[in-house]
């Protein structure tokens, strides 16, 4: 099996105790919009997120916190008026952005279409000590990458959004979350649902400088992939 | 050989053809700032890089670049500037917040000290498409931290600073840096020296909450790391 395929397959459901090469995860997590009904298990949810919180933070303050949302009351609540922002969001996108009927259409239409169902919804948020900047998601942003990365070593795929800005003010009230704490983002978790394409990137050498912006660097030539 | 002494340990140079399990990648992956006179081989750069640009981005639009300062003419007088604007940085924070001598204060006075001979310094920036905001780190540091794990598999360390922008208007003078490219941030990187302590985290508990703000997840009770 040649390795596009092999990262294809990468995203269905592995078992946790098999070891994941970290230079494997890093090159095969997607964003995971499709899952089945399976619950995400407890000690997995435990683990995902102990390792997200391993992450790096401006002087270790690590001001990142986790408002997890399950099938509690408010969780509910909560999953129901994003589930309002989200199609709102992609309704918007959609036309905005001119997208064509076809595999990405689908697969966000019924993301937003069955919102409410998805297991484990997470509002990862920063608790800020100073004024909001555009440099404070160093803070919180690398415990959202980890948080996905062990996702995906548990065998669940998770996508990272935006859409819940939409309803940020109902959120805040509904949840009690203070006006000092930003809703950084919305990380949707469930087991992956079907086969997932390979990741879509940009070749190296449009996003790598040398020495000075917009200078080639020559040393990224190679295959497009160097783990191969 | 206990865990923590296992973590202490990991950051130790190891051999990257020898798959490192991504849960304990994230698990020991810290800020490394004492660095050995080794290089960075390029052939580990580029597949450092290459895994860093997988990370997500809002719309895949994967507006990071990565500027690597090596040791042409522009990379030696911008880490000259930015070598002077460490010291600065971390005098100032060392009086301000009130670090006593010690281990880590001894780890930064080398590492601001020595600046100039770190092998790689890379500029990871954003090349904006709308106004900055605070939610745009989204887009930027997922790949910093995919970066960082990545050198991390292939032996290197790395830390993850900004001090570069009390530089910030020389560094895109020099290096022709465009108004609208955000410097989000400065990464370091070279071959660990010595012995490196474990991470410092807070409780899980401290930073999990279920259903709504502060309250208590019960379920994230337990061992502090899951993976024991």
């Amino acid at each position: 099996m040649d390795r596009l395929r092999t990262q294809a397959l990468g995203c269905i459901r592995v078992n946790s105790s098999t070891p994941l090469d970290v230079l494997d995860a890093l090159a095969t997590t997607r964003s995971i919009r499709r899952y089945t009904d399976a619950p995400v298990e407890l000690d997995d949810l435990r683990s995902i997120l102990w390792h997200a919180g391993r992450a790096p933070s401006g002087s270790n303050r690590q001001p990142f916190r986790f408002l997890v949302l399950r099938d509690g009351p408010d969780a509910r609540r909560a999953k129901s008026l994003m589930g309002e922002a989200f199609r709102r969001g992609w309704n918007t996108k959609r036309a905005h952005d001119g997208y064509r009927p076809g595999r990405f259409a689908a697969s966000m239409q019924r993301y937003v279409d069955r919102f409410e169902t998805i297991p484990v919804v997470i509002l990862v948020c920063l608790d800020r000590y100073r004024e909001p900047n555009p440099m404070e998601g160093a803070s919180v942003y690398p415990a959202c990458q980890n948080l996905l990365l062990a996702a995906r070593a548990h065998g669940y795929g998770g996508a990272l959004t935006m859409w819940h800005l939409g309803v940020e003010d109902e959120l805040r009230e509904l949840l009690d979350i203070p006006d000092h704490v930003a809703l950084s983002a919305c990380i949707t978790l469930g087991v992956p649902e079907g086969n997932h394409g390979p990741l879509r990137r940009r070749p190296l050498n449009e996003i790598v400088y040398d020495d000075r912006w917009g200078a080639p660097a020559d040393w990224v030539d190679g295959p497009a992939d160097p783990s191969q």
